[in-house]
């Protein structure tokens, strides 16, 4: 293992010359003009698996290719299966750039560029762990299996099926994902915790068309009022969702956990001004911290309807709609929820009104055990990088993979990111401190070692 | 005034065809483009006037002439101020009309084109009404001053300031306005009560950016939630407005004039099938007719925040706004109710949320005495006419310049209107059947001679 860490320290310049001819490609996966770019990069990264005595593989399915790589070492090692995805979020828009998205540049120690934190640049440092393993002692200290995925940015629409198709391909001990972030700059921290999600759009019909609010108001029932009314009424005065059966599957924060969370480098003011309000509103009984990342919540994501343009238009709308996201927490589902919340509109809609319900997304929560011989390694890898142990946290967004790998390879995931929430993923000025890269390289080449056993 | 009667009679086919030179020129107020048409219109009733041996003047004020015209025949006679408009709204969707706006025909009695009814059509009843006295016997019953407006279809913006520049020269008994509509087909009716409108817009504002659900959804407050929740308190379960002190005001319906509801030819169930909803919401105690025409209402007319367009965005929005509009009746005062619903946002509002109120429009509403003699008159002209007593009406819409005319020159108004709500005024095929045409003459005919006692 030291031998990998002395190689890394020689390479640095190495590393980032061949990170930046990689980062040089716009694989834009939303956009089909960008098609042939996105496959230089999977043939970018195909490549330096093969350079590295890889077993390589192209998997095309119905969308961009999907990138596959495997060292078996021995049949006694346990196997890492090790996701990351080389296609980026469009750079729009373009005159917030500092510098074109494309031409990544180093400024003070950090590297700007679409890419660079998100993922091109994570999914780099596992590249290079295994480099210097292999350029130093010729094999890995355990088996390695790696998917690339060129569709994350677009929805993954394609990922479940190619891991159902695939099981035995697939097969492995862990999953580990670099694609978030530390806790805090100099905080290391492992994500053993997403929230899954439930988004639908509702619409309530009143009147066939828009009336004249003079000439009918004081007998319609408005379906902006009414739509209102149920959207008041989906939370109580504790901030708690009050859908029938909403909490049923919430697993409970234990002591242990909620210990943790307050003995988290984390400060609501700090908070509370970053994000530009007086005040926070959580659940009733819970943190900031808890409320965001260890809670289920529910928001209207958007709201619309009647006359929304300049001065008055004196009309009664005929329709009124919201698009309303719930985030879950195990063991919620999103099938669940989401027909918790139709029943929830059909009980209470207004005999006046006809309800249009659509499910609009949906994708599970996950909760990783930190207690399995993965997670402790990968604290240990942290560690030994960073002179002390890291923070298990959780994180308010949502991974569906994750959920997914359970599910179809019954694999728990070590999400080991090194990105920082200020990195700007899928904003202008993405960026990713060089000195991350390194200790995220460190980190693996440890976390390899320790592994194994 | 039989003798007048008499003339109309012979003259219906000569006074329909200047009707459809009067509805050839597109007098639409709200586009400049149309202004030399407009002053056209202007210029074609001042000459009508003058050929009547009016005497006449044009007031340019800021905007669109007012033409104004008076014989006085003397001291001892009352003296009515008729009001009319000779400017219309515009005409699209051109697609929708069977025959062109401004080329008038007559199908099966009914008149179609744009200002048939709104107003060009019941403002020309009124020179009909006085050429055929003057023909007749040499003078009128009584002293006439007419007002006909320019830009009633643009807000009437400069009116107010024309009246009260011009209380002298206005100086009279009564304000008879036909801009108004029967109760039904063949029922005549006299309009003695409008709404006032009070319309404001607001908008909740929470953190200073939209924020990412995942990430910040947990601790807090929603913009579209909190709006949400507010709007819906502006109702209790009786569909009263919850807004304080905003019934203070309200003159409460008399027993006599619920009865007088009660005995109109209106049919609830009629109504909501037209409507097309499945049952009505009026508050508490009080019938659609009454609901719609006689008490205050609240309606959203329009609502927006957040992401709108297809598809699932994880948005926090920053910003939630509403356009809220009441409807009052007499002695409610926009100016009062508009700082009501603004204290009641304050009140309400949660301490994670800033808001901005604008008030965007206002207008009086007017409840006439039924027992003056100008209405007695009005009331007896119509059933010389109809064979039958006229129902005292209320109308849920606004016509505020009835409240200026009683504000800045101490008048009442006596609505006598001759249109159908299915005369489709603002829309394509705007129509006046000529039956009402002449009647309304013969009604005005008629008035004349009894009001002038």
């Amino acid at each position: 293992m030291q031998a990998a860490l002395d190689y890394l320290e020689r390479n640095r310049d190495r590393f980032l010359k061949l990170l930046l001819e990689f980062l040089e490609i716009p694989s834009i996966s939303a956009q089909r003009a960008y098609d042939e770019h996105t496959a230089r990069a999977a043939a970018f990264i195909r490549a330096r698996l093969d350079d590295a005595g890889f077993k390589t593989g192209l998997y095309h399915g119905d969308g961009l290719p999907t990138v596959y790589g495997s060292r078996i070492e021995g049949d006694v090692r346990p196997t890492l299966l090790l996701y990351g995805h080389y296609d980026v979020q469009p750079p729009d828009p373009l005159d917030l750039w500092d510098s074109p998205p494309f031409e990544p540049v180093r400024r003070d120690g950090i590297l700007y560029g679409r890419g660079t934190c998100d993922d091109k640049g994570q999914l780099f440092m596992h590249l290079k762990a295994a480099e210097a393993y292999l350029k130093t002692r010729g094999d890995l200290p355990l088996n390695v299996k790696y998917i690339f995925e060129g569709e994350e940015e677009s929805g993954s629409v394609n990922l479940p099926d190619f891991i159902e198709s695939n099981t035995e391909l697939l097969k492995a001990d862990v999953v580990v994902i670099s694609d978030t972030a530390l806790f805090g700059s100099g905080v290391p921290s492992i994500t053993y915790g997403l929230r899954g999600l439930a988004y639908v759009e509702v619409t309530l019909t009143g009147p066939d068309r828009d009336l004249h609010s003079g000439v009918y108001g004081g007998a319609i029932e408005n379906p902006v009022n009414a739509l209102a009314k149920i959207i008041a009424g989906l939370h109580d005065e504790d901030h708690r969702v009050t859908i029938d059966g909403f909490y049923d599957s919430v697993i409970p924060l234990s002591d242990d956990e909620r210990a943790t969370f307050a003995s988290l480098p984390f400060d609501d003011q700090e908070w509370i001004e970053e994000v530009g309000v007086d005040t926070a509103r959580t659940e009733k009984g819970y943190t900031v911290l808890e409320g965001t990342t260890a809670r289920p919540t529910l928001d209207c994501n958007g709201i619309w309807g009647g006359y929304t343009e300049k001065g008055a238009k004196t009309v009664l709308p005929s329709q009124a709609s919201a698009k309303i996201s719930m985030r879950l927490v195990p063991d919620q589902t999103p099938e669940d929820i989401t027909e918790k919340i139709r029943s929830h509109f059909e009980k209470h809609l207004p005999p006046t009104m006809k309800l249009t319900f659509t499910d609009l997304h949906g994708g599970y929560g996950a909760l990783v055990d930190t207690n399995s011989p993965a997670m402790k390694a990968a604290a240990k890898a942290m560690e030994g990088v960073y002179g002390q142990k890291p923070f298990f946290v959780r994180t308010g967004g949502s991974i569906p993979i994750v959920a997914e790998f359970k599910k179809l390879l019954g694999l728990d995931t070590v999400l080991m990111g090194f990105g920082l929430d200020s990195d700007s993923i899928h904003s202008p000025n993405e960026c990713f401190g060089l000195d991350r890269f390194h200790q995220g390289i460190q980190t693996i080449i440890r976390f390899m070692d320790i592994y194994k056993g």
